[in-house]
């Protein structure tokens, strides 16, 4: 079967609409974005639909900061919900709240941007134009939070829209396009792909790369995944970014590492579709695989070192208690008496005083990781993503993770979070109503060393 | 690239987590469906989620009409509005209508269900559960008025889903799947598909089909147009109908004529693309065929022999004004003085009486066209149709469909409806805005001697 | 990336070609085919190249079966090899059998129409003629049996063209075109399809029709083989054939019933493809149903009637002893003395019948396939087919196909012949070697009996 | 359709063949290649087949050079012709000349090394395994030109494989996968690919690139051509290659050049494409683009300086009568008095003398071009390759290629070979009979002032 993509019929619909509105490039000016989203919304036809759209993501494409805004403001004020209809409806609905009464509300509390922003769609590109719109809202709601109305349309509307049932699990290789794989050198921002070739590593056979597409958006990876086929449970992460390790024969590995995660389109944010990814990408990989014993990520803990400095979180007492008879080796090998800036220091040279700081490290990350909590649940984001999705603590890594940011934010530290399937449904529910962290078995028996001590 | 339909991996997660929910097939009627909704809508993991999505989409497949009925109004109370919570945000709102006020009403006032229906769509092929569903609740919707409200919900996420931008313009040809094609010939309704070498025939290559398909319903199209590459416009449909009707070389031909539109999916009803195929249809084929100088369509006038029979369209006075002088020779034939049988009694032989009845039928037709009128609107649901996509009446046709359904409805007569894209703005804007009928320049000359006898 | 299919690149280039040529298609008769076919083996460029093999083949498809064989003759005199260039190159390698002229006798050994079908190829569709040309040649040898030289240059390049290497094996199912679907309709000559209908049931889920395709031919299944999952061995075809069979869970299937096998190009004839097609998909079905146990075949035994009255085969003495004390109740039965003649009549009614023909059935059956030979292979051509494949004889079946062509040649008689991966070397060699005819246990046993009879 | 490709089923296939015969890779050195390809050709069964045909690969792909010289000679003597039996054919032919007499020859001239390869082919990728064979073999001849007899064999059957008949011409593109697009950057060899961005440049909406492919080989292209999309002819190479070169909307286009053209598989050496090639693209641009009016190269003359160094070529007395009043102010700048030194000192800057020099070395290429010889053909391989293709020389442009070998060998001089589609067939004709060097108006005057001086 011949399929026409849509893209190349509506730009020829498009193409004759334009003719007959007078739309011509060279008069660009002629026409306001407000009159062309009026012109949109209203009973115009359907060629002059797709033209009128594809002026208005033009229009949009070729606004400068201000202008975005202003039409930002547009949005909310000249297409925002009438509110004096409003106010009538909800009268009647007291007065009567009838299914009628009820529908009529609802209609009518409907701002018309949601027609617009769905009219907009209709563009050969538009769902790119919707989403590029919202990732510069997003940008401006700091400044204009008054905006954030205008964002609640639209993130309604991406929710429907980008419903996970209708995305497309894509293994990425190195038989993909290379318009999508240097997508994924532009959005990697976990650990930064160098080059092609450090990209070619990544996909090499003893690794996956799975991503989440949708079918609008063929050349766009929504989300992917860097996973890691290995013998043993990884503790550092250089061997995983290291282009020079050899490649592994799959049929060797018995564990896979989920070593990052990116999202790609900002438009998008407040749109989860991750938890959903790694399971998916787990279960793919245990079928193709049945050897595979065990799925764990690799992680940063990024807020450790915020927390550490942070005196509401380690307090004073606390560090005392947890450091214990650890302190005074740890001053005194920095030569600094203040806690916190000794451990600065031998974390300056982390290997050279690895006898003396390991273990505290560890006491450390564990009462960070299962105690530091901001409104009952985990202090650091990683670790509240990965315990939400029903992983479990495996391990903490000390000095698994010695380049820049990982040492700053994390300490060197990185933390397997291992993914039991048999346990997600029992662990996600205590972590979601019972706010446990769940452990595994010897990190539980150093917990209770610990948890009278924070 | 690699690409793992969400199909098959979500039937995976969906095994683990029936497993995990102890929702086991032999167990079914263990967990009511009002409960599976209820944890769906709830706190519970992503596994799980797929999990009960399926079993919900399950569920609801073995219900009997009754349970469905029942099911639909649990939708319509339990998972509907609250309406407490509205009547409190009813409340804050005309206190002060501010943006937080707004946004907790609408809120508010999206019913669980809405909600519900987008996670059931993470079920594998849960789009066709829902969209099936919709069907089953349009047939109930005449005996159970009050679901209309759980309707508006259902159509209003479809209408979502099913923004045009997303569809996809495929063409079908004796190339395509047979599940597809099989599916062209339960969907004809039209002119029925009599069998596969009368499909074959009608997609010859002096004949072009072309449907729109959403990307998650591959197999299905949601709507198909059939033409035909013709010499001259169309003025029967027999030879478009006839199997051995020798097959034209395109590039001889001179016209498209549109002969069948018909939707396949109930449960998208009211939400229309229609129009908009058309248009795209003729693009495509103007772009394939640059010597087609006419696009038309040869359809039926279903309403006509209804108008014909009711008093209040063809009143007495009309009758008489329009048949003048015709009306003696016509009640002669059939030897009856009752106007209106004796018409009937001629189109039982129309073609023996062709003489009598041609030009009082032509003027019954034209008059039909242009002045019968619901609410301003063409009387003729195919009328209102191609007149409001900006087409104009061309010619009326007599004795061209013959067939059962084609003299029972319109008399023998159909229309062409031709498509000049230069004119479809200026038309449409003047039907829609004006109730304009747009006229061939010869219907126009005849109407003019008309027009005052209605 | 996008694929532009030759096809249509080449037409342009032929259009081109035949421009310049002066080969309007208005002038088909200017130019003979003879002159076409010398200047595409001329020196002319390649543009002339394309639009000359297109002409050749345009014009061959115009031709009368008389013209074909002038075209045939021609071939062979005026393109076939050259003689006394050959006598001399004999000479030479004579003379010194050394490498040049070694390859001096081969070059000059193989004649212009290789040359010549090699460039034909390159036509829009080249690969298509050949084939059907081939095909028109294999129906003349009979009459023109000089042409055997011909057809053995096209043999030699269609079999280098269609090397297995380059096969694609393809699962047909309901997904599949049309267009393929209808070749199977055409094609399947064993069990012939009756109906679109006939057809889905041969393609339901408890089905698996498989097919060779090559590249250059993606719409032109070359043989393809049709299977059933089946609990237990099937004993009769009916069940099979039956569109009302109701369809199995394909995970309740312990058995694969390969019950049709077909070539579909006549054109490849002696080129097979069979052997290798029904291994592969027994790979494919046991990958896909581990489940599955037993692979087998029900087949006819298409020359046993035959067989039964060649008195050269089943010679009276035969008769008379494998069928033993059962004789007399057979003549008997029939009221006839002549043994053929009075099985023949039992046979008219086998099942009312039945205990007196069963068992004598069974013998002659076994015999026949075990002992009658032509020069030493069985003189059934299926028993041989699937014997050198290194399959066995599981068991016979009486009253299997009661079916006209079942009756009339196999005496009502199925065969299951079963393909046990881990036999098929140590039957095949030694069933090539040896003449070995593999037998099931049982049927061993029952042959012990038989073996001195004949 | 779901398609089996042959790869993954053969790899089954092989599996178990190889189980069968007790091939197990830790037991590679257990069989010889002889045993191999004899157990290969004789009369195993087709799984073994397809197992035998993998090991032969596999054990191949291990071979060191000089085991792949011992496997060649192997080749040429154990599966070399039977001598003694082609002197038998040889003698009966002789007597009797008849049909049978000449296929039992050409049957027994075939040595077995030819069915060996077809055999290999059967393997998983075994048709790249035997291109990769015969590019070994390539660059073995000029040590052993006894093995030229097996590489007749090899290209033999390569040249029937790759008829152009079967290739798929594709667009490259940024949408191409990596591992495509990896090969284009090893490939290239007329101007190296600097980066993955020199990469992205050169298939920019301005630049096209298309491959030939063999539908067995979707990952290989046979051979690439890059174009340019440009206003008016490229004079210099520089604006083609440089990153920087602003991306011109192709619409504002009247020219295409082809800038490189490269072949990809060495083991394809002999078989030729790119004639072909150009012509298709040239087709398919001019369909893409209406407004494109001029088609042209714009290439080296690599063997230009060779020539101009070579006294019998450029002899002493051509040298003096070409340069004229020119030879003195040449001497002078250079101030050496041997003509050929003086040219070489000026060239290294180029633009410095460009006053001095560029005349005189507009006449020696268009002299080169047109007059330099190697049996009556055109000296330059370019040169002939264009020219033989129909095209003709357009314009020589100086200082064109300022970087390494294009100053190194072709003095900085790039040429246009332009491709007039109407004149293809006759350049072609008078090229290859007459030896007619086909040139521009501008070009052909010039030439009438210098052809008497050669």
């Amino acid at each position: 079967m011949k399929s026409l993509w849509l893209g190349r019929v509506k730009d020829s619909v498009a193409d004759r609409g334009r003719d007959l509105l007078g739309l011509r490039s060279h008069n660009k000016t002629a026409v306001s974005i407000e009159k062309l989203c009026l012109a949109l919304l209203s009973e115009k036809g359907e060629a002059s639909g797709t033209a009128l759209a594809r002026e208005v993501v033009l229009h949009y494409s070729r606004m400068s900061q201000s202008e975005k805004i202003a039409f930002f403001e547009l949005l909310n004020t000249r297409f925002g919900p009438d509110e004096e209809a409003i106010i009538r409806a909800v009268d009647r609905y007291k007065e009567s709240p009838d299914p009628d009464n009820y529908l009529a509300l609802r209609k009518v509390s409907e701002p018309a941007r949601q027609k617009l922003f769905r009219r907009i769609n209709i563009a050969p590109n538009g769902i790119q134009a919707i989403v590029a719109m919202r990732a510069d809202l997003l940008g401006a709601l700091a400044s204009y939070p008054d905006l954030r109305v205008v964002d609640a349309d639209l993130k309604y509307l991406l929710k429907a829209w980008f419903n996970r049932g209708f995305l497309v699990l894509q293994r990425i290789d190195w038989g993909t396009s290379a318009a999508i794989l240097e997508k994924l050198i532009n959005y990697e921002s976990v650990h930064e792909i160098q080059s092609w070739e450090d990209l070619q590593r990544r996909l090499a056979s003893d690794r996956r790369c799975f991503a989440f597409f949708h079918p609008a958006l063929p050349d766009d990876p929504l989300i992917f995944v860097e996973a890691a086929l290995v013998k043993g449970m990884s503790d550092s992460i250089e061997p995983l970014l290291d282009e020079k390790t050899p490649v592994l024969n799959p049929a060797d590995a018995d564990s896979v590492i989920f070593y990052s995660i990116n999202n790609c389109l900002k438009g998008l944010r407040g749109i989860s579709f991750g938890n959903f990814l790694i399971k998916q990408v787990a279960t793919e990989l245990a079928r193709e695989f049945p050897g595979i014993k065990l799925f764990s990520t690799l992680s940063p803990i990024p807020l450790f070192k915020r927390a550490l400095n942070n005196p509401e979180i380690f307090t004073e007492e606390r560090l005392v208690a947890l450091l214990g008879d650890d302190l005074k080796p740890i001053c005194d090998a920095a030569g600094d008496q203040n806690v916190m800036a000794a451990i600065e220091k031998l974390l300056d040279e982390p290997l050279l005083h690895e006898d003396i700081i390991a273990d505290p490290l560890q006491r450390l990350a564990l009462a960070y990781l299962a105690c530091a909590k901001r409104e009952d649940k985990p202090y650091d984001p990683v670790a509240f993503f990965h315990l939400s999705n029903g992983a479990r603590i495996e391990r903490i890594n000390l000095f698994a993770n010695m380049r820049g940011r990982g040492m700053e934010e994390s300490a060197g530290i990185m933390v397997n979070y291992r993914y039991i399937p048999d346990d997600f449904e029992a662990n996600h529910e205590a972590f979601v109503h019972h706010n446990r962290i769940n452990l595994s078995k010897k990190l539980q028996k150093n917990f209770r060393a610990l948890h009278s001590l924070w």
